[in-house]
C-alpha cells in the first residue's frame, strides 16, 4: 500500500518533529489534521498552512476521518493516548510513530490495541537541538535515516505504507530492524552521544572557555542543549541497552588513556587510522 | 606595532592554515611569499593568486626580506627549520606560528633564537578535519577565536602586532593566555574532544551503522577523520595537560552512569539543565 491511495493523515503532537511531518504531508498535497496539547500551537500550524484542520480537543470526527495516524508524543503520553482513545480510529486505521526507543511501546500498544487497526512503528533520525513547532521545517529530513520496525504481528502492506510515508517526507534513506536491534543501534548512535556531550559541558566549568574555543569543542556539545524532560525518559526507557554502550565507550577510551600515557605513538596512531577510514561512510549524503 | 606597517609577509609550510593565512593576507593587500615542501604546493598556491613568490628552497633573499614570517608547520620540524635557517632572518624580524602546542614549543624557539628577532606565538582556533593547501580558505576564520600566546620575553610591540594580525586575518575574537593556561584550555576543548571522536569510532564496528545514524553520531564524529601524523605528536607533547582532562571526564561521566543505572530521573535532567544553560555561552558569533 502506497501513501498516495490514503485520503486523510492525523498528526497528534505538532512539535518540532509532528509540525515537520505535517509541512512536508502538506507540500506533497496531503490532506493533514493535527491535534495538539496548546491553542497557540494549532493557531501557528494554521497559520502556516502546516494543516487543514486542528484541534486541542479529543474529536471523534477528526480521529475517526484519519487513514494514517502519526504520533509524535514522549513515549508515556502515547500510550496512554492510545489507551484512552483508540474507540474513534477508523476500521482500517494504520497508526505509526516517531518515538525514540522501541522497546517497552512497540509492544504495549500492539498488545492493547483494537484489531481491526495497525501500529507500525518507526523512527525519523533527524532531531534537533532546539523544540516546537517554530523550529519545525522539512529541510531536517534532507539527507536522513528513517528506520522503520516492524514486529511479527506488522502487515506487509503496513510495512510498506509506512516506507512509503519515510520516502514521501523526505528522507534519504529508509532501513529496517527489530526492536531490540532498533534500541541497541539507538543507544550507541543517539542516546550515548547526548551522554558524552553533557558530560563534557558538566565536567568543565573554567571561565571564558568560549573565548579560547575551536568548532571540536562546539560540534561535540551542539546536542548538550536539551530537552531534558524527554532524554531522561529515553535515557531510562533503554537503560539496559545504553549502559552496555557506555561501558563499550569506557573501555576503548581507558585503552586511548592508556596508549597516551605510555608514549605509545604507534598505537595511538593505529586508533587514528581506524577511526579516520571508518568515518568516510557517516558521510551525509544530500 | 601595526600590520600595515609592514612590507614583506613570509608563509613558511602551505599546508590548510598556512594556505588560508596566505589567502586572507593577500586579499587584504598585503605582498605575501611563501615555502613549502612540495613544488605542486607552490604551484597551487602562485595559480590561485595565494602568495607573490614561492619556492621549495631555503632561499636566503626571501627569507631575509621578511618582516613577518608565520610558521605553519609540524612542532618539531617548526623547530629544526628556526635552528637551521635564523641565520637569514632580518634584523627586527617578528615571527609567530599555529602550533596546537606551546609548552616545549615557544620556551625552546625563544631560547635559541637571535637576540635581534622576536618570536610570538600563537594559536588560531580554526582547524579543520581536512588538510592540505586545496582545502584551504579564509572563511574558515569567520567566527572563530585566535589566542596570542606572549611570554615574558616577548615586548608590547610584538604583542600589539599578533593580536592585529589576528583581526585582519578576521578572527572575531582575539585572546591572550599563558603557554601553561593555553596547553590547559587546548587539552580540554580541542584535544579531549578529538580523543572522545576517535574513541567513538573506534569502539563500534556494528556493520551499516551508517544507515541507522543521526546528526549527532556524525557530529561528535566529525573530527574523527584525523591527520594521525600531526595529532599524535600534539597529544604526545601536550600529555601532562590532557591527562588530567581525560580524567576529569571520566569522573563525570561515570557520575552520569551511576544516575542512569540507579534510575534517578531527577538527577539526569539536573546534569541536562546544567549543560542546557552552560552550552548557550559557546555559540558561534559571525
Amino acid at each position: 500500500m502506497k501513501l498516495d491511495h490514503l485520503q486523510n493523515i492525523l498528526i497528534v503532537g505538532l512539535g518540532l518533529l509532528g509540525g515537520s511531518y505535517a509541512m512536508a504531508l502538506k507540500k506533497q498535497g496531503y490532506r493533514v489534521n493535527g491535534i495538539a496539547r496548546r491553542q497557540e500551537t494549532v493557531d501557528y500550524a494554521l497559520a502556516h498552512g502546516m494543516i487543514d484542520r486542528g484541534t486541542t480537543e479529543i474529536d471523534p470526527e477528526l480521529i475517526g476521518q484519519a487513514d494514517l495516524v502519526v504520533f509524535a508524543l514522549y513515549p508515556h503520553i502515547f500510550i496512554d493516548w492510545i489507551k484512552q482513545n483508540q474507540q474513534y480510529f477508523k476500521s482500517g486505521a494504520i497508526l505509526t510513530d516517531v518515538t525514540g526507543v522501541k522497546g517497552g511501546v512497540v509492544d504495549v500498544i500492539q498488545s492493547l490495541l483494537r484489531e481491526d487497526v495497525e501500529f507500525i512503528a518507526a523512527h525519523p533520525m533527524a532531531g534537533r537541538e532546539t523544540c516546537g513547532i517554530e523550529n519545525s521545517s522539512d529541510e531536517i529530513f534532507k539527507g536522513a535515516n528513517y528506520i522503520v520496525v516492524p514486529t511479527e504481528k506488522n502487515t506487509p502492506d503496513a510495512i510498506e505504507l509506512c516506507r512509503d510515508l519515510g520516502e514521501k517526507l523526505g528522507f534519504c534513506r529508509v532501513a529496517e530492524l527489530s526492536v531490540d536491534m532498533h534500541d541497541r543501534m539507538i543507544a550507541f548512535l543517539s542516546q550515548l552521544t547526548h551522554c558524552i556531550a553533557v558530560t563534557l559541558m558538566c565536567c568543565n566549568n573554567t571561565p571564558d572557555l568560549e573565548y579560547y574555543t575551536g568548532d571540536s569543542f562546539r560540534d561535540l556539545t551542539r546536542i548538550a542543549r536539551i530537552n531534558d524532560e524527554m532524554w531522561s525518559e529515553l535515557f531510562l526507557d533503554n537503560r539496559h541497552a545504553l549502559l552496555p554502550e557506555m561501558d563499550r565507550f569506557r573501555r576503548e577510551f581507558d585503552r586511548l588513556y592508556d596508549l597516551i600515557q605510555s608514549g605509545d605513538r604507534e598505537g595511538i596512531r593505529k586508533m587514528m587510522r581506524c577511526s579516520t577510514e571508518r568515518r568516510q561512510r557517516f558521510d551525509k549524503k544530500e
